[in-house]
């Protein structure tokens, strides 16, 4: 469930991951799916989006109810794993952002 | 300047732009590297992070230093009129957020 579909009332909480893989980063995309798809099943997990480029810098932004739902979620034992991996093997380089979302707008229906 | 590379101290604020292109989206691009350049030298920019993938589907993250340089942005003239061209012609579909940045992390440095 991508956040571009939705028209939630804030406020809530999102995860600004942004990062830059290392040219050999065996793993990774099943890892990233992998995790994509645990997160969904979390409580309090409002919908995910996430891209990446041919370079290898990505940004994913996961949106949450409420902070209390942000920590379970980092703290979930696999995810914990596909942290630590993140870190030593795949990630030249990271920044994470925890935000309280203030205001949304969505444009308001495919426009083909 | 990418957030990648900054470590200010929160609380500070965020505007999460998510967008899918049409097909068909001539000029979008040079639109889009103007923008950048012109919201650097807003009052209260703090960085940006921009990804988008073949597909067409992107996520561009801009921080701001409060949320009255998000509106003065938001209301720069030239700015305006971008946005209105992003909604008539160039985004099939789009998001935004506008968020306050409660806690940051940076990995150290690059990882090669």
């Amino acid at each position: 469930m991508a956040s571009l579909f939705q028209s939630l009332k804030p406020p809530y909480y999102s995860v600004i991951f942004t990062s830059i893989l290392k040219q050999a980063h065996d793993g990774y995309t099943e890892m990233a799916q992998q995790m994509e798809k645990l997160a969904s099943q979390q409580p309090g997990y409002l919908g995910m989006d996430s891209v990446r480029n041919t370079e290898g810098m990505g940004i994913t932004v996961s949106y949450w109810k409420d902070e209390t739902s942000i920590i379970a979620w980092k703290n979930n034992l696999i995810h914990l794993e596909a942290q630590k991996l993140g870190r030593e093997k795949w990630y030249q380089q990271y920044s994470l952002h925890i935000t309280r979302v203030e205001r949304a707008y969505h444009s308001s229906e495919p426009n083909t």
